[in-house]
């Protein structure tokens, strides 16, 4: 998902964004049981939707005949399979898609075939790519107050995409906890040198099941991403940082962490929050020491690939609109909420074209970005590769925020778009999915073509189990309900048409 | 918990008897959101019991004042520390409590220890025990449908208890999956020789989480126990079973396999759930080769011990109430929810009799028995060494199923026990814990004390959550909410005071 923690590292502001757009997102969704949560009722429109449909006149920017179409690929997209199964091959027979590895390219060629079958004109857009491979990840407790002689305790943690690693024999130090940056600055001076240093900010599971999932994960990634970097700037020999996500399953997240450039990089693992939780009371109680063996490689960058896939336009076919998500994943689990859903039911939206044989007015143009994960190559690739096309770019959609029930669709770009949009809102209502909702970002590879004002994006998922799963070992086709994954393609492939068939181009 | 998976794999019947005492139990259990869910309001108590007790002409087995302490001892353990101290000790500085292990000695030193504190009388029972250990466990998959050159995809498992190793570089072999047993009968003759048979029977996620936990647990554990021995027969050279549990979090679930005496034992382990769904959707479209390493060593049965303590009673010392948990715990967590809480609050009932300064007439005899999930050798050892003592057993108690909220005690031995415990019944009613349910059985290790007639007792545990952790390196400290723990421990100190110090024993 939009993990983008540089940004975020970098950019408390953004956070603050992405947390209050979290908050919006959070108004439309109902506290109630997991997963076989019953769809919310639709929402009534924002008075902003009702001042906006009345500034533009009420007029429509679709015909009926339009509404009808939209309504078929809405009632398709709801019972056609082929989400599914293109999601249980990505994750079962596919498996992980790491950037750089061969089962990304693997992803790359069996999705530019699947695409050529619908008879779409298919392009591989070169981008260089991280390459970098778990190894072996490791720790024990070896000594801590009470401790028995002879034992030690296991310690479950994963190393953090792009860490360095520790000696092959792994390196045995002191830990030192602190729970924010606050304890951080407050330790003596030279307190955590040549210590493991644990960054112990706790995820606020409390506010993810409130379905403010993206702002609980805000509050905690940047810990991930800044913390091996502020361990280092302190003299720390390795940090470790309490897994930024829920699930109490003693799962740990991992994700890409953010080594300041030209600085000493130390090795950087998530742990568990039941580890965290361990190591910190622990550590409360005197001295402990931790065996540490991270083994990751950093290998040379590799050439990787956007797949795009055009279908293209009968009266415009020079403009496009883009529908996405991002096919490279972690490799703990398979990838399938981040994001094999999201290039599932953007796949979607091209399958019931062709199913339906509907061809509108400009290209509706698919994307499988790569490399999202590990600093989103191939979006930057893209942008540059399309860099003085952005007028052209009508729309752009992405969906990279699972697959559970969407409530609707944040947008992206001019105010009026919300207005202009609520035919399409009144499509989707019928499934619960019609509420649109402004918001400063849609998704990170489509940051690029936001910035240059194109409308753009992104389903309004239900993020309250999301932040659970993600970037875990338990990311995997199970986790995706059937009905939701198609709930989300039919979002995507009535937006995708709506925004590819209207008679003026979406307001920008 | 009560595992007891070689009588469950021996005798169906036991596992119908459990099911109808889950089923029973699980009518006072109210759906509603997991973690934080309020208590329930006291239920309405049974016809039953309300006819026992018209039976007993209403007469009541306790005063007034000895009601008064049972009022005092339910609300002190409802504050006290004292439970969760002890456990948060047992499982984060101690660690993992497997039979055989220094850890187990550790904790039987430490518990023997806490109760000399307390002024019990303590004494070391010995028993021998089984003393697996753990080694290598890993897993891929090195050949499906739809691979890549040179990829492989990680399977997650663990050992089952006492499994034999493979050798030490793992051995290769094709995937053959069954649901049951049915579809293993009908498995053509050699279909698994030298084959990796994969048992996928489905645990029930909808019953558990409708409360009957015990009865998902029971149609699962069946292959966990059978499982391997039903491979070997086939000829397979190594059994997978799907976990028999919860969870959805990719954990895999370890417990004791069943070896059937004089036949060829196979490697034997428990995948995730997703991992089964992973291999049965693969090996439905073709060959699927496993490469499996597992190297856990059997070593010579190891001497360790019970520890119990007595309080000794002021009458009838000879007397004896016991109250129990067990201490030894898989390896792969803590043991917190199994079973460190039953422990935990046996400890405070002796506790809260020293603190409040009360002396039943009975001696109230904590028992923290030894490995209960590798045979219950410590439970059989108490029956041998107290073979001629049954008579003088008024009660016993244990709890073995976490420490989620009690709404009741189950009891096993006359029917009239029921009517008899009421005003015990309704002292717990402040609590929500005041049901009172007749069962065939109420723990592993006082199932020789039931069997000779000696009335039993468990608390009636929220069991929706509990098969989602039992024997997953996710058992830990924190799975325990202290409030729940503490009403336990109400449960329990109230019970055992009250069987000791009631004028007439308890009926059998």
């Amino acid at each position: 998902m939009l993990t983008s923690l540089m940004e975020f590292a970098r950019n408390p502001q953004r956070i603050a964004v992405f947390a209050a757009t979290a908050v919006l997102a959070a108004t439309l969704a109902l506290p109630s049981c997991p997963a076989q949560a019953p769809a919310p009722p639709p929402q009534p429109h924002s008075i902003l939707d009702r001042l906006n449909a009345m500034l533009s006149g009420g007029k429509s920017a679709w015909t009926p005949e339009q509404i009808a179409v939209m309504e078929r690929l809405r009632d398709a997209a709801l019972k056609d399979p082929y989400a599914l199964d293109e999601l249980r091959h990505l994750t079962d027979n596919i498996g992980p898609r790491l950037s750089g590895s061969p089962q990304a390219q693997q992803a790359v060629d069996y999705v530019a075939a699947e695409m050529r079958a619908l008879g779409a004109e298919v392009t591989l857009e070169k981008a260089q790519v991280p390459h970098w491979v778990r190894g072996q990840e490791t720790a024990e407790v070896v000594s801590w107050p009470g401790q028995a002689p002879g034992t030690t305790q296991k310690i479950v943690l994963t190393a953090l995409g792009g860490s360095v690693a520790t000696p092959a024999e792994g390196l045995t130090a002191e830990v030192v906890v602190v729970d924010n940056w606050k304890q951080l600055a407050a330790l003596p001076k030279g307190a955590a040198a040549g210590k493991i240093l644990l960054f112990n900010h706790k995820f606020d599971k409390e506010l993810a099941a409130e379905g403010h999932g993206g702002a609980a994960y805000g509050g905690s990634v940047v810990y991930r991403g800044a913390g091996p970097s502020a361990g280092a700037a302190v003299g720390a020999a390795a940090v470790l940082v309490r897994s930024a996500g829920g699930g109490d399953y003693r799962s740990p997240h991992t994700g890409l962490t953010d080594y300041v450039d030209g600085a000493a990089k130390v090795p950087a693992a998530a742990v568990t929050a039941e580890d965290a939780d361990l190591l910190k009371n622990l550590a409360g109680q005197g001295p402990v020491k931790l065996h540490l063996t991270l083994t990751p490689q950093t290998l040379p960058d590799a050439p990787s690939y956007n797949v795009i896939a055009d279908w293209k336009g009968s009266e415009h076919p020079e403009q496009v609109v883009v529908v996405s998500g991002h096919l490279d994943s972690w490799d703990l689990g398979t990838g399938a909420i981040d994001d094999g859903a999201g290039v599932a039911v953007s796949m979607q939206a091209m399958h019931l074209l062709k199913a339906l044989g509907i061809h509108p007015r400009r290209t509706v143009r698919f994307i499988a970005w790569m490399s999202e994960e590990e600093g989103s190559q191939g979006a930057a690739a893209y942008m540059v590769e399309h860099k003085d096309d952005a007028a052209n770019h009508i729309g752009a959609i992405e969906s990279d925020l699972g697959a559970d029930h969407p409530t609707g669709i944040y947008y992206a770009g001019k105010q009026g778009l919300g207005g202009w949009l609520r035919p399409v809102g009144g499509v989707l209502d019928a499934i619960g999915a019609g509420s649109l909702l402004s918001a400063p970002e849609t998704g990170e590879d489509i940051g690029g073509l936001t910035d240059k004002g194109v409308p753009s994006f992104a389903p309004v998922q239900d993020s309250r189990f999301y932040f659970n799963y993600h970037h875990t070992a338990a990311d995997t086709f199970d986790k995706v309900e059937p009905q939701h994954l198609n709930e989300n393609a039919a979002v995507m492939t009535v937006l995708a048409y709506a925004l590819a068939d209207s008679a003026e181009a979406a307001p920008r």
